[in-house]
């Protein structure tokens, strides 16, 4: 089958890799979509040395094969983990956080750029049949932006901000603008931020100070304005991972009595919801083949994919 | 009156201080009972370079004269922070961050090293009749180590660990145990340790893993050691602060989805209430007169105070 291998070292358009034959509990599924995600990049960069494959983990697919037939022809997304069922985080409701997980083009297995995924029939949502496929394409990304509030209340009465103006930012701002809390997008790009006003306040300013303050610059210095502009008891929530460690004056958290969260993948569920309900919208995605792969990984579009043939 | 003075540089006890006088809402208070902190050496050692002024926060005193009459007799102990009373933290129930705070001796105000404190009757606390003012004077570090369970819910299934074998992890461990919760403190002294074995499990060994994970050392190693027991999804409460920054891998505490508490100065109420019902025990503490205090600061016993007459 077609599909993007990365080798270690570079990525490349192959044709005649093996297809995968699916396992009992598995589903045979055919890639429709798939998304280009920050990590994908990050892991050509080098950030998971040992993981050689087929990479992208972002898809919308059609079973083809399953022990569920009621599946079969149906359009499904998919839960990137795998954990080993039996240790502490599978056996407490944190399956992705298993020590011996795999997950899809990420960890020990292979990816969605390619034409066929075999993963197990437990973990595939089905999408519904009135929301399309290339906004389901947003489940994976935006049930990450999810995940903090799954993890801090964000009440109506909360004030709020979110560092950055780029696309993490988008989904999570959206996401956090549903709480009705008094939310403040702050950026560097004043022609970027002009996006997000349909839904909140937005400034280059960090003079101001909020109780809850997500950073999605994926820099340290945005950390350094989170440090900044929380306020005494607050909420940082770190939604970006840093190249390099970072130096911090802990006991400023400490004497200040601010909480650092950390936040990663999160639930599909209500993901498939707020996009099928509408609440949340971003724009088209641009769709590259996959044999455009290096015309589709510069371009600069808010969201790539591939639409696989 | 008689006080121990910190001129910025150096302690000295001096017996001609002036006796403070009372505002309107003030109360003058006699101090029976003070109590040597850890923030006392380190604000000798320079760590709060504008503090000039009588030290000492922990007390035990008798209301001498107050508007309030019924006071006037009686033992109180009090909360250390007076704010501006009109800034966000004042008005949202978070006064002891206020930006403009005084705290009776480590900023803007004279400590309880002397005869004489006077301080907002609103902020005093009576001490229950059964409760002997040798233990009272606990009070305000155990209120610090209350703290924790106003800010984290520990449950009686959930598995913690407090690093530390000193006195901050044996009051907060104490506190800890009474939520039935399965106690770990993890120590590098088998002596210490042999104090907390009658309400905790102990070890030296740093190989298991925790959902809550107290810092209690106060050295950055034992962050290190927090980091490496916390489960994913986990907390780490810190409660001791550090003299210098540390450096930390971020993306280790986002991949991972674990939170970093910091936590200070806590409730009063329920720091008698544990005392008076003896829920709560702590050793003798030993105590010497005003001018012996170079003595007193240089003890090793596990809570040094000093009986003022
Ligand atoms: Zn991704
Ligand atoms: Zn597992
Ligand atoms: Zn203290
Ligand atoms: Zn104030």
């Amino acid at each position: 089958m077609k599909a993007l291998y990365y080798n270690g070292e570079k990525l490349s358009y192959v044709e005649d890799y093996s297809k995968p034959t699916r396992k009992e509990n598995e589903s045979l599924i055919k890639i429709e979509l798939a998304g280009i995600c920050n990590t994908d990049k990050e892991i050509m960069k080098g950030y998971r040395p040992d993981f050689k494959g087929i990479l992208g983990h972002e898809f919308v697919g059609v079973v083809e094969d399953s022990k569920d037939k009621s599946l079969i022809g149906k359009r499904v997304v998919a839960d990137i983990n795998r954990g080993c069922g039996n240790c502490i985080y599978c056996t407490s409701n944190r399956e992705k956080h298993c020590l011996t997980r795999e997950v899809i083009g990420i960890d020990n297995h292979d990816g969605v750029f390619a034409e066929y995924l075999t993963w197990d029939t437990r973990l595939l949502h089905r999408i519904p049949d009135n929301l399309a496929s290339e906004k389901a394409l947003f489940t994976e990304p935006l049930a990450a932006a999810i995940e903090i509030l799954d993890q801090v209340h964000i009440k109506p009465s909360t004030k709020v901000a979110v560092i950055g103006d780029g696309r993490l930012s988008f989904m999570i701002s959206q996401v956090v603008a549903l709480t009705g809390a008094d939310l403040t997008i702050i950026g560097k790009h004043s022609d970027k931020l002009e996006n997000f006003k349909a839904f909140a306040k937005t400034t280059t300013s960090t003079d101001d100070s909020y109780e809850i303050v997500i950073e999605a610059t994926g820099s340290p210095s945005g950390f350094d304005t989170a440090k900044k502009i929380t306020r005494k008891q607050g909420v940082i929530v770190v939604k970006s991972t840093y190249a390099n460690n970072i130096n911090i004056d802990l006991s400023y958290f400490v004497v200040n009595e601010i909480t650092i969260k950390g936040s990663r993948c999160g639930p599909f569920k209500p993901a498939l919801s707020l996009l099928e309900k509408g609440y949340v919208n971003f724009p088209n995605i641009k769709f590259f083949k996959l044999e455009e792969f290096e015309e589709a990984f510069k371009s600069k579009e808010f969201k790539i994919g591939f639409r696989i043939k």
